[in-house]
């Protein structure tokens, strides 16, 4: 049975790169050491270190004036360490799209120094919007406005970026990065965990425009951009194994033709799912058309049971994770970068099936 | 060639341990996904995590009213995570014992409201021995007594756990984490970097008395004790890769007969390095023979020049990572849990041979 793998992360990743990291787990290089093994400040591991954030500058097109940190503790850590670097004694804006914004929102709150203020809200809409934001009405002297780029549970997403000006735009990208055109230029900071459409668990990227960077020391140097910065991500041991498959990931993006290559599959990809949604009479979509994920897609019957009912069969017939988050209730089908365009067929093919069987009953 | 890695971490780890992660990489036990590609809320991962807590439980004895926490960041982070959470207010204690117990205290002294007093310290042995602590000095209301149970730079160690009645007792083990016969009910808390005894680099355990958690919420869940207890270290996504190679080791500590088995194992490996020390003429070591550690094992010619011909002879022989730290010079074996006998007795060889051909000179 051929397994399609819908988690929302740690999600699936290209086969070329498992075969390859499995090619390295004992032998790396001719080494006679595991990829595992290797020091940090070997020239063996600078390499990879190295090679990696070259390929993600050179995929995103990432200016010279920007910093490419690998760093620890997920999304959730970037929550906390982001106004503890930039908005003390500041305030520091935010757009409220759903769960993950909500998190950041509240995790701001808890920072010391900080005067949190959420500036758009979908809420109204039971966050299957992205709220317009009023630049111009925004307080110009904040420390920066924060987005989620991308909502993993609710699945909106921004298609067009606000166009901030000076005021600073940071961005949680952990669920379309490299998944989308946009430009780091519209970013002041924007950050990711890996697990989605990057690499492994227990990886977070930061990627920060010089002039953004902490003037002020922070209590912890391990929480500290400018220190992460100026160590190269090497204040002490990075995640080694979790950055090396990145490289890979990073080099297979690279081999299919870059980022256009990935939102053109991505778009392709996901218009097969809703149109296949549209036309069902028995499946929609709760997102407002406009804002639709390219990676993270639910789709809901209306009746729990019988949600219950296709979750179960699915996940029979191979098609794994393909449960909606608690919070949402029916199916999510997160289809990030690597996810192939068979599974999406597959998928499709199984929920007309189901359809038409339920039609007959 | 034979190749011997004597990293001082990411570090050498059992052959078996490669081979079983290797046949992981790409289809985990028949599930058609690979263990990077596993949601870490699956069942599959879920046995993983909570069989790596249940055999570190057993390995280490570890009495029910501590908990296991698994933690991002490495010991660098816990440098400043132990007074946030515990010493608020208070007077937090430290053992100045060389390079990694300064880096905690000097990271304990950055944390807003601590009180940080260095008890003790090995400073006019340039940190060839570890002082003695005079516990009825201590003050007893203190938050905790800080020590380095090994340090990975000086090649020191405890051999004998200063018993500190009610003053909590916390120590950085991770140099020699699993591979000494300390007793968890000396501590009210030990953390450890995995990358030398327990896996990949990118996983810290936290061991932590429950009476020894925070009382008080700190102002980021990521980095507060009693949120990542009370969420079984599954807060965010932890790191699953890591956590899955750490079970492996486990598993391997078990079969080889427990920790008692590491003990003897590491007891023999490092006599027979020091005897070696002992008998030459050319080679010594800096440490203090009650004091000398038995997984990071320090040494040198006293000659600058023929240091660094002995490791660029040694390298080129298959002994990697023999050079020592920049801070202590000449040459360092790090002989961690993982690392083979015949890597040591294959080091003496060469030593001897080096030796000899230098007296012929």
């Amino acid at each position: 049975m051929t397994v399609y793998n819908f988690s929302a992360g740690p999600a699936v990743l290209p086969k070329k790169v498992l075969e390859q990291a499995q090619s390295s787990l004992v032998d790396y290089q001719g080494s006679g050491m595991s990829i595992l093994e290797l020091s940090h400040r070997s020239s063996l591991f600078l390499a990879v270190i190295e090679e990696c954030e070259q390929l993600l500058r050179e995929l995103m097109k990432i200016p010279e004036n920007y910093r490419v940190l690998f760093m620890q503790g997920g999304a959730s850590l970037q929550f906390s360490m982001l106004p503890l670097n930039v908005a003390q004694g500041k305030k520091a804006l935010y757009v409220n799209t759903g769960s993950w914004a909500k998190k950041a929102i509240a995790a701001a709150k808890k920072v010391p120094n900080v005067e949190v203020e959420v500036v758009a809200s979908s809420e109204d809409t039971q966050y299957t919007t992205v709220p317009t934001i009023d630049v111009a009405q925004l307080d110009a002297v904040a420390a920066y406005l924060h987005i989620t780029t991308n909502e993993t549970i609710g699945g909106v997403t921004y298609h067009q970026i606000p166009q901030t000006g000076s005021l600073p735009l940071v961005a949680d990208m952990s669920s379309n990065f490299l998944s989308n055109d946009y430009r780091v230029e519209d970013f002041a900071m924007i950050y990711a965990g890996a697990q989605k459409n990057l690499g492994p668990s227990g990886l977070t990227v930061v990627i920060i425009r010089d002039d953004f960077l902490n003037k002020e020391d922070v209590f912890s140097a391990m929480l500290d951009y400018r220190v992460q910065a100026e160590n190269q991500s090497m204040y002490n041991t990075p995640p080694t194994f979790a950055i090396y498959v990145a490289k890979l990931v990073l080099e297979w993006v690279k081999e299919l033709g870059g980022v256009p290559e990935i939102v053109k599959r991505n778009q392709q990809k996901a218009a097969l799912l809703y149109e296949a949604i549209e036309q069902s009479s028995l499946f929609s979509s709760p997102v407002a058309k406009e804002n639709r994920s390219l990676t993270n897609i639910p789709f809901v019957t209306g009746n729990a049971e019988l949600d219950k009912a296709f979750i179960k069969q699915a996940t029979a017939a191979g098609f794994e994770n393909i449960k909606g988050h608690r919070s949402v209730g029916g199916m999510r089908a997160s289809i990030y970068n690597a996810f192939p365009l068979e599974g999406v067929q597959a998928l499709v093919a199984f929920m007309e099936a189901f359809e038409k069987e339920q039609g007959e009953n």
